[in-house]
């Protein structure tokens, strides 16, 4: 049967969702990271110190979206982070020690920003293009977040790190998506349709005579693992009885 | 308490994982592509009938990527998919109906994938910046995938969509069951018995003039719907070639 429409899922909150990009340099990277909060529901951005032609090109770029728009500018971390409950630092950790504990994306740390979320401001951070958060950004944090990136390559770009985060963030837990319920055509039908391409096959000459008990089981067979859904053995049906009319009438034509 | 490390996560493998990017446009999108692959260990990057600029400027971006210096040049989905055994397209849906089976990016999906991924190659596509994929692309596809966005902008970047996606199909999953391993046919298999399904069916009279492109579609989504083994799929690619051949011969019979 075919899908004709898609249930959206239920979407977790990220009104409360703060997004601080720290002295981002590039403004493709600002407009990116912005059209990621659209893309996933949140709404907040705040940008620490930025190159300040970066931004204000980001802004005034053409299409820029609400979220760009209504960006705030900070002059430091601390401020921008003031009114939130939970700060979060994203990193690519690289080889520094960190004195915060580190999670890596997923159900589990995903699952503690939305439980703080339903009360109230979170921050998450994110760095500079070049050098990611300094260990003084990072000290405003309370726990550190890594992608779980392939050990060849953990720098991701910002935008994209903006939005696998808010991706991971956006998940609703409570809904995955249920097992799809197609309906298979019945046995009977799949022999239906077993019959007609064996006679067809007997006229085309594939099966040789003595071979019949043999070649009856292989399509029968054959036909019972395709799995067909009802519809599609109907369509299967009329083609194969098509096929097999005009081999029994194209010989005397 | 510090934490001075962080125990990677054991990566799942992409390797097989073919990235397939039709008619991209933005250079900058390719070599995004490019870099999100490289962060979640996918190597093999196929662009189909690129803008000729936007694919060589990508390619000889200063700091490009082994990923997308090997990246190969493809004519039509068809020949990009063609060693693939499952093909998955990914689509912002829209308004449009859709014929194939629509998953949700997930973890559900995601197990999908990587159970494929242990078998072969698996192509995941990519529309192009302005329209995604057309009808005629999503016609290759065995099912679609969408990623669970906000209603208000259900449209992503290209780069960003390729990293949510290979973020999602990189996760750990190690404590999930495995999945039944069978050797199912590749996308060129299923092709070449969907053209002589076809040819067969014009010859009968099925095809009714002017109806072609929509049987073609047919025929093929009814053969990938199959999910045919490889065994399976040299038997029927045999049966419906000596149908053909009699179809062929008996007029003049």
């Amino acid at each position: 049967m075919a899908w004709r429409r898609i249930e959206r899922l239920t979407f977790s909150d990220l009104n409360n969702l703060v997004v601080v990009l720290v002295r981002p340099r590039n403004p493709l990277n600002i407009g990116a990271a912005a059209r990621a909060m659209t893309n996933f529901g949140a709404r907040r951005l705040r940008v620490v110190n930025p190159y300040r032609l970066a931004f204000r090109e980001a802004k005034s770029a053409i299409g820029a979206s609400t979220v760009l728009q209504e960006a705030e500018e900070y002059e430091s971390v601390v401020r921008a982070v003031g009114d939130c409950s939970l700060v979060v630092g994203t990193t690519a950790v690289r080889n520094r020690s960190l004195d915060q504990p580190l999670k890596t994306l997923g159900q589990d740390s995903g699952q503690l920003v939305r439980s703080e979320l339903e009360g109230g401001p979170v921050a998450l951070l994110f760095g500079s293009e070049k050098i990611g958060l300094t260990n003084h950004d990072l000290s405003h944090c309370h726990w550190l977040l890594t992608i779980p990136t392939h050990p060849s390559n953990i720098s991701m770009n910002l935008g994209q790190a903006v939005a696998v985060c808010l991706y991971e963030l956006a998940r609703n837990t409570r809904h995955e998506a249920p097992a799809e319920s197609v309906e298979l055509a019945t046995a009977a039908k799949a022999e239906q349709i077993a019959e007609i391409l064996l006679e067809s096959l007997r006229i085309s000459g594939y099966v040789k005579p003595g071979t019949d008990k043999m070649f009856e089981k292989k399509a029968r067979q054959l036909i019972l693992r395709m799995r067909l859904e009802t519809y599609d053995a109907k369509l299967l049906l009329g083609m194969v009885r098509q096929i097999l009319w005009k081999l029994n009438h194209s010989g005397n034509g």
